[in-house]
């Protein structure tokens, strides 16, 4: 099969064997990948990882491997035919974290297309059954592909409690920061929340969705219960604590790479709660899109072959690319 | 009366006139004063503070000022005579925040010896009555001017719930990691609460309350439910994200000044929640001094009169210096 692969900084598109599913995994058939700004990183070298790119997919069950010794019958709804999106956190499902429901920080998980195992961007891959989510029929493969990041920026409100009253701000508007608002406009909050960001077109598609949005260099408001950092940029977390009110809550859901210096004192002197957001609940991503709460479609910016996937990689690095999607059947 | 006095670099112990109290205010004769690590940044331009420094205190009534306009009545319990504890942040009283109960975070907040008000190192200052604690006759003084401090390491609990089977780390053997750990054994998690330091003799104060300890250099375990920072250094805080479980609490006590090189990810990738915590609640304080749960007299390095303040300043920045008291009677 064709498939993106990355070891020590060459990063090609070349023919690779068919996975095999083992035990408890399926063989996946590929419908429609996504590009993230992850995967720019792992092409940089990030987490030195070595195999095949991708963590944001649907794909149709093709195989089931042979059962996981002691586990149940998967459920039928991910069988054979299924379309499907796949959690990227392959855990162990016995270790105390595992234990506790924590598997997507299982010590011993691999990460599909980041740690340990091959990726999305392919014409197959093999993942756990039970990391896999049937899409509902009338979900269209483009909005369902997205499912893995909009998850995520679901994921905060797992962690703590956002009043209906709260003042929001969210920063960054890339596609953590649009699919961030989004999420936040599906629940309900977007007149509350103040969307800030460098890019009219792109907070344009917010507006649309009700919430306010400003130029970072016009935001004259602060004292916010809630800041959503989504920029990606040391910088982003220094105005976070700048427009967080003492005792409110900063969720950093971006990474970057790097130790950039920051002075943490407003942390302490405002007794801010940081919350830290990585993957979030697949269960509810797909509902918000089965419902129609959320249509993700207006950030695709382009849709290449697989065989394409090294100018995908250079276009989804461009300024003002947003999602960029791979279709290994065109 | 005599005062320790900060201006612009110029650290002297000098004569100013006696403080009046304004409405709503008490003056207060001083019994015995803390020096903090605050007041040594101070003394080096931290805050650009001019004034008397000093924020720990026990003290007596001696006056009350006018009523303020539209006041209740002050308490008896803290009317002259009174021997009280001193409640740092002197509040407006009637913005939203002091109205959601947050005086601590009050934005037109005065501080004792820190912002915009004289403090506690000096024969008199005033107060605001609603600051004042009264400190029961059966808590000597050198126990009672440890109030503050001791109000600040409880104030974790009141932030978030730490669970009787959490395994919980102390960073930091200086004065705020020992009544931290003064703190945790008086909330019964002694047992399960693994305090990491420099000081043999320090930690042998924590081991006495029944904490397991540990040098630094030898803590082989990890995973901690709960890490408390509390060494005032940028290497602790690389270091209790090191400790801390993926979804774990790291409690930020201690500030440090500059903008060192952080890497955040880590905070990002195991969604640690970060609970910036500063100032406590003084009544809890009061109510463990009272009932013996804890005793922070161990602490106590040096006793001085207050015209040897500066030497008190010099004695407490020397390593190895816990508490050095200030006696104005003397």
């Amino acid at each position: 099969m064709l498939a993106l692969h990355h070891e020590q900084g060459a990063l090609r598109v070349l023919e690779r064997p068919d996975p095999r599913p083992g035990p408890g995994e399926a063989l996946l058939r590929v419908r429609l990948a996504g590009i993230c700004n992850t995967d720019l990183e792992l092409a940089r070298g990030y987490m030195n990882f070595a195999g095949v790119l991708g963590h944001e997919v649907v794909a149709e069950v093709e195989v089931l491997g042979p059962p996981r010794a002691g586990a149940a019958e998967p459920p039928r709804a991910t069988g054979p035919g299924a379309r499907v999106a796949v959690e990227i956190n392959c855990a162990c499902l016995v270790c105390p974290a595992c234990r506790r429901g924590e598997r997507n920080h299982c010590p011993h998980r691999t990460v599909l297309g980041i740690l340990g195992r091959d990726g999305t961007l392919a014409e197959r891959l093999t993942a756990p059954v039970e990391n896999l989510h049937a899409i509902p029929a009338h979900v269209p493969d483009d909005a369902a592909v997205f499912v893995e990041p909009l998850a995520a920026a679901f994921r905060p409100f797992e962690q703590f409690e956002i009043g209906a009253n709260d003042r929001i701000a969210l920063l960054g508007d890339g596609k953590l920061g649009l699919l961030s608002g989004f999420a936040l406009a599906a629940r309900g909050h977007a007149a509350n929340t103040l969307a800030i960001g460098h890019h009219p077109e792109k907070l344009a598609l917010l507006a649309a969705r009700g919430l306010r949005v400003a130029h970072e260099a016009e935001v004259k408001e602060s004292g916010f219960d809630v800041v959503v950092e989504a920029t990606g940029s040391p910088a982003g977390l220094a105005r976070a604590l700048a427009l967080v009110r003492p005792r409110g809550t900063l969720v950093l859901k971006s990474t970057y790479a790097g130790a950039p210096p920051l002075d943490l004192a407003p942390i302490v002197i405002n007794e801010i709660r940081v919350v830290g957001s990585r993957c979030g609940p697949f269960a509810t991503a797909v509902d918000a899109l089965a419902r129609g709460a959320v249509d993700p479609r207006p950030l695709i910016s382009a849709r290449l072959p697989l065989r394409d996937a090294l100018a995908g990689i250079e276009l989804a690095g461009r300024a003002g690319t947003l999602k960029v999607l791979i279709d290994p059947r065109a």
